[in-house]
């Protein structure tokens, strides 16, 4: 038997660094100054600690394209390497410095703020550019170092007579990718990966308009100066503590983030927690309505103030997606799959938390000023709706804050809609049925129905209205929702009182007989019942199970298989005891009936916005004749 | 100066390997079967040129699951390794045999089917498995080797005695990766990865009902036996040649890539080109509907019949990726960003050959079978109206075949269209005037006037139609696009002809007058037109500048800034020829003119579906009143 070690072929990783280690090859530049970030805030821990006996003073870091020499210029002024160090981290591939350094320190400094953990980092460098240099000077009192690559495995290191601290990587960029010699290209990745980085990162120059001297005439152009361009905000809001932020402040860091956003955010959520992991940010809500597709994958994830992405499914539960702002975590594990993601512990808590933070600040909104909150409540419903039927414990937590309007504009918790209506609206079998609509225009006849008879309207109208019924009737006791044309008034809720009939039984089955001949049998069910004489003459019902499961499948989910595709299907339900009705049971000439019959059903037709095309038109002919 | 080979840490590799070697850990499945299937291939390769001299047969691929052993076994009856080749090819990472296969044999095989690129596919295993072991036989006459490393960088190399040549690979499955012992697990993975990898594969036995015995009697079970379960399908429909598959083979793969979908696809379009890229596939028309966002990202990827991705983002052009189906081409560079995969040379080729197939296919359609062509347009037309808006050369090509039904279901080409409409719809400036609706319902009493005067009215009804007309419009000369509900019908296309009014001006005026008093003025303008004295009395209409520009910004991009929430806004037109309008001016009761202005302002409104909610309400009672 023998035992070796397994050989890796330095110039066949070579090859793969360039091809695979990261499918962006964007990201070089993120790799890059996030290891001159690091080189600085290590050179600030030294000298806090006394181990660095220099000036720390004001550094950044500044990135410089040489349009005209093919390079690219990374320069910082952090610790800086010796040429022993060079050798060590750089001829190495994979020894990581940061975590040699965080080993070593591990109980001097929190962790917070190095950004490295692989050290393949500076590699890929090597994605973009035929040639690196690095001429490098550090804080110790040894002569500089130059190190050259072409990219193959073979180095030059030597001494150089670099007089500052700190290191500047100078990239020969290749070919293919002269893309990275564009200001507008680097502008836009400063922007989308370093905007947050801890250290000020210089890029190019811009013009500053200076205050007019007191002496100065009104023509007089304002005096201007050219001043270094920091492109990185180092202090984002969400590295504060909260204590130290006004609401202006957060509503500021929103348009940092968002600079095209011209909608304020109705409120944010500050997350900031240290244990059992680390996790900062802040949440926004923007005013949603009914939309629950456009907006969502608008939060940003950073660790340590890098962005990493902004898509956050796995890590902020589905149903928070669609709100916006920053998450920062060491703790996330990345480059893994979203399946692990979903099943890893930490990630598990990391979501739990958020949803739990965001719970909390639901409530106190809810408590501290619920008219506020009543205000919003159109624009952050369908978050809290989604969140209710997809996290069981947001739900516990949401059924104490969660809103049910009414179509007159006010605002019932669940408890207080059920104190309210229980002893109008609870039928004969003592079971409170509440009674909701999905547009106020559509089905205005029958709310008003309701409301003459005393009843509460809730007005709900988010797209996934249907399902939270459905849940909220299974978490609930004794009670059951139902739309106001599910059925006539005096059905709604069945109570044990009887209206008496005009009509004989014998009279109500004629008029039966007479409307089933002029309307269409597969679409209406004819029913003649006594009624308030006051009540419409016809009315068209849709029965509630029928049409929620039919809306269930069309909102994807739930529902019952086939009910999708199901025809509509209505009631036709004549009230015996309108006068009409009479009329047309009296009515001597058949054709006259039929007219009387059909002008009906229309006007009814119109009421439920069943009305339409040429039907209409007719109609509308028939009816400017009638007022002629 | 120094010089020097900058050194790969292995002990630093490896941990790197298990971490980002790949996001998805479950990958490992795929590579070592792309390993197993590839040691095949190359035997049969070797074999065919007299190479090797051995029997080739029928080799499959054996995935074999111990749970109980935490063991997962693959298992191939390709040509093995000897102890040597172990030493070369497994100790060594990064080097990959089958791109020294290649070199080796390049002028004898083409490289379809050779899967391996870069040698660290076997390393994957170290993702999910604690130890690794490997025992191999070669096809050469040499004893068989067993090769064992459990992640460290050392490993032991030994003589065994396995007979059969092939190689066995046995994963110790780690602690963290217990989900790849399931059964159910293992299936998902082979049949989204080696579906259709061209090597069988079999995991476990199923249950194949055989054909009863002559004598059997009717009662008598059908006898049934345990055979080979097979997991894939070696020889897809893409890789075969178009000649030799007929309309049922190309339904019945599509079941097979869709098992879920129960529509039949209209039709599909065979991509097979070898110059200047490689690409195969087949796509499919689904049944689009009028709904341009749920279906995307069906095509599948896949690269010598490993599957890749789901997301062919940048390889086929974006109108395309409604469609279905497969693509696979070892050309199209991965694990590169988006944005660079768009700028690739050979990717933008491959996505003009594919618009350029479908365009050639869809014109075939359309000459050789028009009535099925149009029978099948509501269905394909997003797809094509949105290539028309994307592609230019598209565009050019469609113009064609794009048809433009009419509201009575005939269908006419944009050139046919024009011909036949010239003479009746061209204004007495030259231009000829397209009317349209957008919805036959909603717009039926405008259809009909139209219609009375002999004009076409199409029907354009997909989400993206204004956009297209205003590409047409500036595409084409001396046409314009006008919804039938733009103007009152003798307006929408202007002649030299007037009408001759019953009133006066003064008497006109006299109307407005009245009108405006009743009607609200920020939402209607008051026309009074003399018109065909049967035409409605009053009619609402909605100029098509502002409409369009409205739609265009709901519809994302285009139209004009901030028109996405402007106003309704009307106009009414008064026929002035109508007896009703006469009547209006004639009566003599303050009360009385109002109620009729209402009530046909009413009707006027019905008709373009504005009269709701409590107004409606309203409007039945009283109608209800006016037949009792």
């Amino acid at each position: 038997m023998a035992t070796g070690n397994i050989n890796v072929a330095v110039e066949n990783i070579f090859p793969l660094i360039k091809k695979f280690l990261y499918s962006d090859h964007e990201i070089f530049l993120r790799e890059l100054i996030s290891n001159a970030t690091d080189a600085t805030l290590k050179l600030k821990h030294l000298t806090n600690m006394g181990e660095a006996k220099v000036e720390y003073g004001n550094p950044y870091i500044e990135i410089k394209v040489d349009k005209e020499g093919k390079k690219l210029h990374i320069i910082d002024q952090g610790l800086g390497m010796t040429e022993d160090e060079v050798q060590k981290y750089i001829n190495e591939v994979a020894f990581s410095g940061a975590e040699e350094f965080l080993d070593k320190y591990k109980d001097k400094v929190d962790d917070a703020g190095i950004i490295g953990h692989f050290g393949l980092g500076f590699y890929s460098a090597f994605m973009v550019a035929e040639k690196v240099e690095i001429i490098t000077k550090s804080f110790k009192d040894e002569p500089a170092a130059h190190w050259t690559c072409d990219g193959s495995p073979q180095y030059t290191l030597e001494t150089t007579d670099k007089k500052d601290r700190g290191t500047e990587i100078i990239l020969h960029i290749a070919e293919d990718s002269t893309e990275f010699l564009e200001d507008a290209r680097i502008t836009t990745l400063l922007n989308k990966y370093n905007k947050f980085m801890p250290i000020p990162i210089k890029f190019g120059m811009k013009t500053e308009t200076l205050p007019k001297p007191e002496d100065a005439k009104e023509e007089d152009p304002a005096p201007t100066q050219e001043v270094d361009n920091i492109i990185n905000n180092p202090n984002p809001a969400w590295t504060k503590q909260p204590a130290d932020l006004k609401e202006e402040d957060y509503k500021s860091f929103y348009r940092e983030l968002y600079p095209m956003q011209f909608e304020e955010p109705l409120f944010n959520i500050h997350l900031n927690v240290d244990y059992p992991f680390n996790l900062t940010g802040i949440l926004y809500f923007p005013k949603l309505g009914n939309d629950m597709n456009i907006q969502k994958d608008r939060i940003q994830l950073y660790q340590n103030q890098v962005f990493v992405t902004d898509n956050v499914e796995g890590i902020v539960p589905e149903f928070l997606t669609m709100l916006r702002g920053v998450i920062d975590s060491p703790d996330i594990p990345l480059n893994v799959s979203r399946s692990y993601l979903q099943a890893d512990g930490a990630v598990k808590k990391i979501s739990s938390y958020i949803t739990r933070k965001v719970a909390d600040k639901l409530n106190s909104l809810f408590k501290n000023n619920r008219e506020d909150f009543e205000q919003k409540w159109n624009d952050i419903k369908v978050v809290i709706e989604y969140g209710m039927l997809s996290e069981e414990k947001f739900f516990e937590k949401a059924d104490k804050f969660a809103l049910y309007p009414t179509v007159d504009g006010n605002y019932f918790t669940f408890e207080e809609l059920q104190e309210k209506i229980k002893d109008a609206q609870t039928d004969k079998d003592g079971k409170t049925v509440i009674l909701y609509a999905s547009n106020k225009d559509e089905q205005h006849q029958y709310i008003e129905a309701a409301k003459a008879k005393g009843y509460e309207v809730l007005l709900l109208d988010s797209p996934i209205v249907s399902h939270l019924l459905q849940k909220l009737e299974t978490s609930k006791e004794n009670i059951s929702f139902a739309r106001v044309d599910a059925d006539h008034v005096d059905n709604l809720i069945k109570k044990d009182e009887t209206v008496i009939s005009k009509l004989s039984d014998e009279e109500k089955d004629k008029v039966k007989g007479l409307v089933e001949e002029v309307v269409a049998k597969e679409t209406y069910t004819v029913q003649v019942e006594a009624m308030d004489s006051e009540a419409a003459p016809f009315i068209i019902t849709q029965p509630e199970f029928m049409r929620r499961m039919k809306e269930m499948q069309q909102t994807g989910g739930g529902g019952m298989f086939g009910m999708g595709n199901m025809p509509e299907m209505y009631n036709l339900v004549v009230n015996s005891n309108h006068v009409l009705v009479g009329e047309i049971l009296n009515t001597k000439t058949k054709k006259k009936q039929e007219r009387l019959v059909k002008q009906s059903l229309d006007l009814a037709r119109l009421s439920q916005g069943l009305l339409k095309g040429e039907e209409l038109t007719e109609f509308v002919k028939r009816s400017y004749e009638m007022i002629k």
